[in-house]
């Protein structure tokens, strides 16, 4: 059946139907001029929205409709991660081209509802619409917390050590299989990439504990490139950094598949996009403590450098030292 | 300057430069992984996202940037107007095709800031992209206010007074003129109507008051028409009501260049969507105090029909009775 078939209202009845009227801390959800909704006592409100767009953020080729309702959270979920903040409601604006069948959204919304159920996050409103060309997602992600234990760029100190999850480049490498294989079968290397690309880990529960515990004092998550994020660090927090290239966690599965010499592969590590893990720094005598808490932690941590006063820079160092920022594509955002 | 010479960072700097820094209640705005933000104590929060794309709400050749920013807010605010709740931030998802100019950027913004200055509004987040074709805007506003003393579309009971803010019909007409006019120069009333559509005004005063006096019992703004948002409040009310098809104020400029046979002009009135009025019912023991707040309103009331019980069905009358609702387009809504 195709969207125009039932359409606005129709699209709105179903979307209602499939979430639960009430959810905690909700008084007004779906279904009137606003929603209505209580933070808890002594929480502040953080707020952060994404938007996706199709042949720009993701292609329907190579993106299941369910896979793209769970990223279209997952991406907005990393943000609150990165402050250590508890997500709580979303509101979604869709505009669907009419050649998309309603089995589609249906899928969309079963995706987006998986990952939304297992953070506790509940629909609370949206807007939808027709689109002339291209599928269209923009999603506000509502969470709370107590301003003064979440973590910013800003509070970056020199001498702190510079830590991030899990492995980085791996969605990078997945993202260009995704665009060759279309679907083809792959082997087991492959699908892990893809699937860091495709279906990304938000990492709640470390940036939860990270802020609550004051074991980070600046965070932020990996979505434009360790580089480019590593340098908004170093921008609010007025503070250089030097980055161990060969340190950079990669994945087996990166290793395996990425293109180039090996002694280079760091370089995709640094700058590729949408890991979707978490960059922080934190003072060397929180380390142990630190390490105590990530060994609980599935994705782990590894140190790969350190925060150096504003006049140093941002310096990237492998084996042969300092790398000439001209080899670095991005660097020039620090400049 | 085309936008793709700049760049996202680049729009983003340009949007940041222009916002100040600093706002009440805001703790963290643009800059970060999310905003973080306080409510004044005792209050809930109360959200809302509007979503206008190239060629579906709107058309480059009719509207200017300028009048784009501001709409782009207004239909948001009255959002919020309907629930009495006073606004306080906004986030924004912003699609540009790298064809506009970063002029049009730039005044899309002025005219957004003139607004949201006007309501205290301050912007504190969103996200930006290319867009491959159409322009797209999804603006998220934030607002609060004391759940218990909101109004609500549920609410209304068989016996509440029928009223409605301003005069309708404007906007449609102001519609069709926009499409024919495409900027050349026109009458008084053709301006009239055409700033009715393109410059709407948003009923917060008139909301906030309403809910704080428990003035209303049930509100919603005429965004739909006014068949398709009574329809709408009835279903959420579980009641029937009447609206005396005469009485549906409209304007001078109105009642000028409707076309049609004049006795039906109210059909205009009753269909055409994108009023920002306010649509609300009170308790007729009410009316005295309701009459004496409104002549403080430059935008003035008027009552328009009556809240019956469900049996009853949503009836429009007018001098010879109830009127086919075959007539009436939209009508089986409420079927």
């Amino acid at each position: 059946m195709k969207l125009r078939e039932i359409g606005e209202f129709g699209l709105i009845a179903r979307i209602k139907k499939s979430w639960p009227a009430s959810s905690p801390q909700v008084f007004q959800g779906i279904g009137d001029d606003a929603a209505v909704s209580s933070l808890l006592p002594g929480n502040d409100l953080v707020s952060t929205v994404d938007l996706l767009i199709e042949d720009v953020h993701f292609s329907l080729s190579w993106i299941t409709p369910r896979q793209l309702g769970r990223k279209s959270l997952a991406v907005n979920l990393s943000d609150l991660a990165a402050m250590g903040a508890s997500p709580r409601w979303m509101l979604i604006s869709l505009a669907v081209p009419s050649r998309l069948e309603v089995e589609f959204i249906d899928d969309f919304f079963a995706g987006l509802k998986t990952l939304a159920e297992a953070h506790g996050v509940s629909l609370i409103g949206g807007d939808t619409s027709s689109s002339p060309d291209r599928l269209f997602i923009s999603i506000t992600l509502l969470g709370e917390g107590k301003k003064e234990s979440l973590l910013y760029r800003h509070g970056a100190q020199p001498g702190d050590d510079l830590y991030v999850t899990g492995t980085l480049g791996d969605s990078i490498l997945g993202l260009r299989l995704a665009r060759d294989l279309k679907g083809r079968s792959s082997s087991p290397e492959e699908r892990f990439l893809l699937e860091r690309h495709l279906d990304p880990v938000p990492r709640l529960g470390e940036g939860k504990i990270l802020a609550e515990k004051r074991l980070a004092g600046a965070m932020i998550d990996v979505s434009d490139g360790l580089l480019s994020d590593l340098t908004h660090i170093c921008e609010e927090s007025r503070v250089g950094a030097v980055v161990w290239a060969e340190t950079i966690p990669r994945s087996k599965a990166f290793r395996a598949l990425v293109p180039g010499p090996p002694a280079e592969s760091w370089k995709w590590a640094l700058q590729g996009g949408e890991d979707y893990e978490l960059l922080f720094c934190s003072p060397p005598e929180r380390a142990s403590d630190l390490q105590a808490q990530a060994k609980e932690w599935p994705c782990g941590i590894t140190r790969i450098g350190r925060i150096e006063p504003l006049a140093h820079g941002l310096v990237v160092r492998d084996e042969k030292g300092p790398v000439d920022p001209s080899e670095l594509k991005g660097y020039d955002h620090f400049a």
